[in-house]
């Protein structure tokens, strides 16, 4: 076979580990020098492509690309771009294609959740119609852990270590300090439609009566009074109370929360998260001093307290994703499969894309205790291997060494794209 | 000279090293045996003396004595509880003394702020009024830094290290995403009236167009327009802007800038913290989408990320403590020196408590770049030695295994004690 080059690029929001796919996905090209010519990275994913700004990751060092390994958030930059579906656009498709031509891309590796792997999906039969078959691979990375099929995401493990041990810090201080002082703390995490990042808080819960002692989920209907009834049991059971909650925790109606809060200075409908509107609610009705959270971007980017499990199989899925397209396979996605035995391991397996794409997957009602307030054994079960071992950056004076890269651009060899 | 015990007590807001202290107090004076009978300590803090509930701390092994060192927040409970002046109430020192007297505790260690060391001060002063001399050592401790002349104080070294990592990681997280999403990011930080938790954070900048890009200062009163042009002229540049903001950035006629914020759902003056105000409104006059994290106790208590600078001054601290006591010191702490070389040294010095309490250090101007936004050459000169190492806790199931001690109290001698 011809040698031919690769596209790789990052998609939707970034994770601690995603770099570590792309770490897995240019090491493995590179010792596959016969087959593959050059690694391209889309420069703001997807996006990078249709303007034809192609990152030549050739020109980047041995050392550099290792260090992708211990490196958060997008290296090659990532965006939120949907392309439509072909009826609604096809000159999108048509785009990419004729940029693959022009630059021999005859690989595609596209790393990012459910709406990315429909559009691997697409890109792949429409190539092929076009005469120019691309083959096409996913690469799995969500924080939201939503994606069906695979045991896990590579990404989720990092962000559920993250909210684990904030919690379990954050409940420690709040211990300290609730005889005289604070009695309630509220950490709000990520994860608007499915509970896997606030039920993966749980974890920091190892012996009765450790944070958190009350987890909300958006799968479990916000119930005031019950919320309430609980808060005020576990002050007087523990002396305070820690709460992990969701953004998209919602009302019986299926409005967020945060939804019927006030307005800033501005005008705006929404000027907290739903932490500050859940500590003022205790506040009030309850009369306990609280202080509350909103980690947001930090618990997605938090590569120093990632999970060593997390790293490792993201750094898998992006080796896989090459060997699969060397091994000819097309419009597939490696994924984690869980061992059945009693010791936890993993091993690589393959989905297809139609049956990942747009697919979410939701939280096992039984990983949410009765009271809809904890998490399940079960639950605990699943999710305590991922957050299994560290893996730390280097760090200097102090700083972790994050990379740097050069992000050379390929010259372009067509007009440019005009979005219509 | 006969047998005496020791009290020992937490104060304030906790930090993730001031366990640190209690376990050198604790190692140093099991190791003075001869000397030290008992160290007790408060449950709560001093309030634990007033109610008589002392720690046996010689309950605990060898082991969890150890694991303090690695234990973030308060482990023996604190308390935000100011013993008011003598001649308002002079029945809690009596109160004081009388327990110190039914338990033989000749010396008393308090690990606090500048509050306390005042308390400590007249302990010393009350005690010796009464024919029961108490040796009151201090033990500097504040995630603030506003103690005087100590050139840093145990707590602030971790908590800056935690704000720089966080910034550094959630701007990489931002500078993937801004070509077609987030443009900006504010984190907020504690630091009501010092700005030494921001400007820490500004050593995340290593260089030029690193996170982050603007940092809000309580010495430095909000000029909106120019913060806007500054934020603005930031994305042209950098494609996107984080901003560090301290929860104590005032207006210029010396207000907070959330005293102007709106009403939540429940009519309270304030729903979100000041990072939520900021996003909004910069989203308001510039239009760019935003997120914001507001961190909080996080900080604090993020002992996965402490400084091992920070973790061992504050063994240190406790240690010195206890052998200044020992070595018939009164009414002093020890400090943090700071070595003339070129490269970093510190050794413990010594101060008069009278000279520390209720004295709060600011942050110099010339720590502060002359436009207000960043900080100097000379603040990082300062600040970069006090995040300088790592010291991880150990890791089981991928938590950090923290102490849990058996507090078990010693048997009251006393009457309840009924406060005034």
């Amino acid at each position: 076979m011809k040698k031919a080059n690769l596209f790789y690029a990052q998609s939707g929001g970034v994770t601690s580990v995603i770099n570590a796919s792309a770490c897995g996905v240019i090491e493995t090209a590179r010792k596959n020098k016969g087959k593959i010519e050059k690694v391209y990275a889309g420069l703001n994913g997807i996006v990078g492509a249709l303007k034809e700004e192609l990152i030549d990751t050739n020109k980047e060092t041995t050392k550099v690309i290792a260090s992708l390994r211990t490196t958060p958030a997008g290296a090659f930059g990532s965006c939120r771009y949907k392309l439509k579906s072909y009826s609604e656009n096809k000159t999108e498709y048509e785009r990419l294609v004729n940029v693959f031509r022009a630059h021999n891309i005859r690989y595609f590796l596209y790393n990012g959740g459910g709406d990315s792997q429909d559009t691997a999906n697409k890109v792949s039969h429409y190539s092929l119609e076009q005469g120019f078959p691309v083959t096409c691979i996913g690469i799995p990375k969500t924080v939201d852990n939503d994606l069906p099929i695979t045991d896990n995401c590579p990404g989720f493990g990092s962000v559920a270590k993250y909210v684990a041990v904030s919690i379990k810090e954050a409940g420690l201080d709040v211990a300290s300090m609730c005889e005289s002082s604070t009695k309630i703390f509220v950490m709000e995490v990520m994860g608007r439609h499915a509970g896997w990042i606030a039920g993966a808080a749980g974890l920091a819960s190892e012996k009765e009566g450790d944070a958190p002692h009350i987890i909300l989920f958006p799968e479990i209907s916000f119930n005031h009074e019950k919320f309430l009834r609980k808060v005020k049991s576990c002050v007087n059971k523990f002396g305070y109370c820690a709460v992990v909650v969701s953004e998209g925790v919602q009302n019986r109606d299926g409005s967020f929360l945060t939804d019927t809060g006030g307005t800033d200075a501005f005008g705006h409908a929404q000027l907290g998260g739903v932490a500050p509107y859940i500590a003022n609610m205790i506040k009030d009705k309850l009369g306990y001093k609280f202080h509350w959270a909103v980690s947001d971007y930090l618990q997605r980017s938090a590569r120093h307290i990632a999970s060593k499990t997390d790293v490792e199989q993201a750094y898998c899925v992006g080796k896989t994703a090459v060997e699969f397209a060397l091994a000819g396979k097309n419009a597939v996605m490696p994924i984690i499969v869980r061992g059945k035995g009693k010791k936890y391991s993993w091993k690589i397996g393959e989905a297809k894309l139609a049956d990942v794409a747009n697919v979410e997957r939701m939280m096992p009602r039984d990983y949410i205790t009765p009271d809809g307030f904890h998490i399940t054994e079960k639950a605990k079960k699943y999710f305590a291997p991922l957050i299994e071992g560290e893996d730390y950056p280097i760090y200097k004076n102090g700083i972790p060494q994050y990379a740097r890269l050069k992000k050379v651009l390929e010259k372009k060899k067509l007009k440019n794209w005009k979005p219509s």
